[in-house]
């Protein structure tokens, strides 16, 4: 298994009893077995262990915990829900872990103005459940929906299969509480629709905690769509499923969705939810189109004709919103089910013009084949956002070797084909130290003075977003050190 | 008449020299008639004189006059087509003006990713041109988009009628190329989709020539709608046109544009255009519908009903392209046409909520009359961004008094109401004493801070954004007595 990169801080029972002060003697958490609930989050590969795991119920409670971590230069940082794959909420080298899954009150809804204000620890989907009986919904989806909170999804400005229409976190969010490093709370835009002055709010959102804890978020909703229509895709290969996507595109429809799952990752998700889907296909595709009644069949009828014309073996359409629902499940829980193809798996997130994907996918294959090993791609197709998954057994010190550098490698093809290095999921710790093959010195100068005006005594977030070292490979052979291998 | 700040620096010829040498001799004008040519933009409420226009070719030259600026402590900023209504464009307290009209190539375009690259000073409607023919186009489309430059929209992150449906600048602009205050050029974003790590480009986009100068821009294209249905609402009051927007929205329907026009500006503009609107109308409304041709005709069926039900005198629908051309251009040039009402008038920039626009614009209406003033109305009604005209004479000192004070009421009412003090036009220098309305102590500060992290100098288009003083008022009474009253 993995070390566990120890804690070089004591913490003082002093500094305990301040914190119990303020969040309640339950709001604390400090034994070795808590410790180890929170020494990851579905970033797995590493592990760092927090001192202390606070769990606050009201700004004010973030403000005075931050404010003695501050006082006393104890690192902190806040954590959602944990399903983050990125490791944005490990605590690197210790510190103060603040849960916000105790903040979870929807505090106002308001549907005339379309605006939802919520607890950052309200969880993704609870949003859209709150205003649904009115004919609204939160609208960027992250897969993980179930779980993940919407403070995780301001800071990763996560994104979902519906972004291709309907847009990331960034376009949804209006507002934001910040509790700033220092322990001060500021309230960022709001309800209007139009942002002034520099975008703070636009600055705050992908952040990846680095600049504060956010603790209140003001949402945009929007109307559910009166109709929808979703299809399943069959095609013999990833080949011609790309192509039905760029000529969907390029016939000006613009679908709420459109996602593709690969031969291994059908496999695993029929042996997990019995669908129906063919298990010889080589690549299904989910397409989903939304908006009014009028004209939608017409648009239906459409897609199918690209599809035929693309050797689709078949396109299913969802007779009802249970079909559409259990296709979705399928779709939204392929990470899960991909546990059953092998003992671990980790997942990239990469982006690159969706006009490469036959290319790119063609090269992912080989690169992780060179390595031993096997991968299933299930992503946003629309969007060019692709979510490799690489199949492994942690257990095996080569094979572990294998991921990483063949991680590496995958990101690096998508920078090569004038992509970037994540779409939604974030930099967080595990490609800290990667950006440097994105950005210049100067950019990274740039953003580390960003960071220093919110966060001067560098103690939100540690060890996130920046490369640690400087050259690219030099950190990352010492960024390997820390896993046992 | 206004007073011209005067320039408080001597600018040397060995100066003067220096930036001839990099923009060549036809490059650089510092004659006082050619000074007058730019000592406003369409704010034209004040007037300060830069000491030197450059007019450079390229990113190289640009950077070269700024890396002079910088060492000889000497302020400069960008200027596009000098079209903006807050007078962003204006060189407080002199200096040097880098005028980007020169810079006017498209560099790159690319269809198969739809994305284009071209120089600051490529006029908004240009995009649009260079890719119609293939199908596509650049969204954003403000009213002066035949005159203003992609660079001025970058700064000011701008909108337009079809920012309902297509969002702002920011939502379209994925990459820039930056001439930072101390001469380096840097690249911010490119064309990829996603945008990783702190938001630089979004930070850039609306950041008002604050920053540097804006030289290059990549923008996302899109397709033009395969079609497109263009109507006339005509009402007998503003009261009935807003709640048929409300009605339109309430619907479900997500209109490319929804604009409001009352009734001076219906009669001005008919003067101006001869297009046939009825001159006893209360409001007009344009609705226009994009998107596929299956279906469109329902919608247009369903906002028809929508406007009968809220008592709409009729409802007329463009027949052809030619209609709609004229229909727009009189919507595109209501500002002008404006100019038969009074001798002068003054474009605000507030934001409400949708729901309180009836409300706001009868206090609107009765802030102005108190002071002895008309006020007309054309707006994005969708946004609920208002765009009150202030009519009078300049030439009356009394009447100029009444336009500044109820220029501030009005802003006062929209940030009451929930809204805000610019929905498009930027804060520049006309509203920077007016941020501390909006903004914290600790707002501007971050934001101060973030501006020294660019401009550490503080050089780069100074007295914009930021108030020059602490209090809302003091700095509002220091600001009057630079016009001449």
């Amino acid at each position: 298994m993995t070390a566990v990169a120890e804690s070089p801080r004591g913490i003082s029972p002093g500094f305990l009893n301040e914190l119990r002060a303020i969040c309640g003697p339950d709001g604390v958490l400090a034994g070795a077995a808590d410790m180890h609930v929170y020494d990851c989050d579905a970033y797995t590969i590493e592990k760092h262990r927090p001192d202390v795991v606070v769990l606050p119920t009201s700004t004010q409670q973030v403000s005075e915990v931050v404010r003695v971590c501050a006082r006393e230069g104890v690192p902190f940082l806040g954590r959602g829900a944990g399903t983050g794959l990125a490791g944005g909420a490990l605590p690197v080298g210790g510190g103060v872990i603040i849960a916000l899954t105790r903040m979870k009150r929807i505090l106002e809804v308001d549907l005339r103005n379309r605006r939802i204000v919520a607890e950052a620890g309200v969880v993704n989907l609870s949003l859209t459940r709150a205003v649904s009986a009115d004919g609204y919904q939160y609208a960027p989806d992250p897969s993980s929906q179930m779980a993940c909170t919407i403070g995780g999804n301001v800071a990763n400005n996560s994104g979902g299969p519906h972004t291709l229409k309907y847009g990331v976190t960034v376009n949804h969010v209006l507002g934001v509480t910040l509790v700033l490093p220092d322990g001060e709370i500021v309230r960022i835009g709001g309800k209007e629709e139009d942002r002034i002055g520099y975008d703070l709010v636009g600055l705050v959102v992908g952040s990846e905690g680095t600049f504060g804890i956010v603790t209140e978020v003001v949402a945009r909703l929007v109307r559910q769509p009166q109709t929808v229509r979703t299809m399943l895709g069959v095609f013999d290969s990833v080949e011609s499923a790309t192509n039905t996507v760029s000529g969907i595109i390029a016939a000006g429809i613009v679908p709420a969705a459109l996602e593709m799952m690969d031969r291994l990752i059908i496999q695993a998700v029929e042996a997990a939810f019995h669908f129906g889907f063919p298990l010889d296909a080589g690549a299904c595709l989910i397409i989903e189109l939304d908006g009014l009644e009028a004209g939608i069949d017409e648009q239906v009828e459409r897609v199918k004709a690209i599809c035929a014309a693309n050797a689709a073996r078949e396109v299913r359409t969802a007779a009802n919103s249970a079909e559409r629902d259990a296709l979705w499940k399928a779709r939204k829980r392929a990470f899960g089910a991909a546990g059953r193809l092998a003992p671990s798996n980790i997942t990239q997130d990469g982006v690159i013009p969706r006009t490469k994907l036959p290319q790119v996918l063609r090269e992912i294959e080989q690169i992780v084949a060179r390595h031993g090993l096997r991968v299933a791609n299930v992503f946003h197709a629309g969007d060019g956002n692709l979510h490799p998954l690489i199949l492994f057994d942690e257990t095996d010190p080569e094979q572990l070797r294998g991921v990483v550098a063949a991680s590496e490698e995958i990101l690096r093809t998508c920078v090569a084909h004038g992509g970037s290095i994540t779409g939604e999921h974030g930099i967080g710790l595990e490609k800290s130290h990667f950006v440097t093959c994105q950005f210049s010195e100067k950019d990274l100068e740039t953003m580390g003075q960003i960071k220093g005006v919110f966060d001067p005594q560098g103690l939100c977030n540690r060890g996130k977003l920046f490369p640690s070292g400087h050259g690219c490979m030099e950190v990352t052979a010492k960024r390997r050190r820390s896993v046992a291998l």
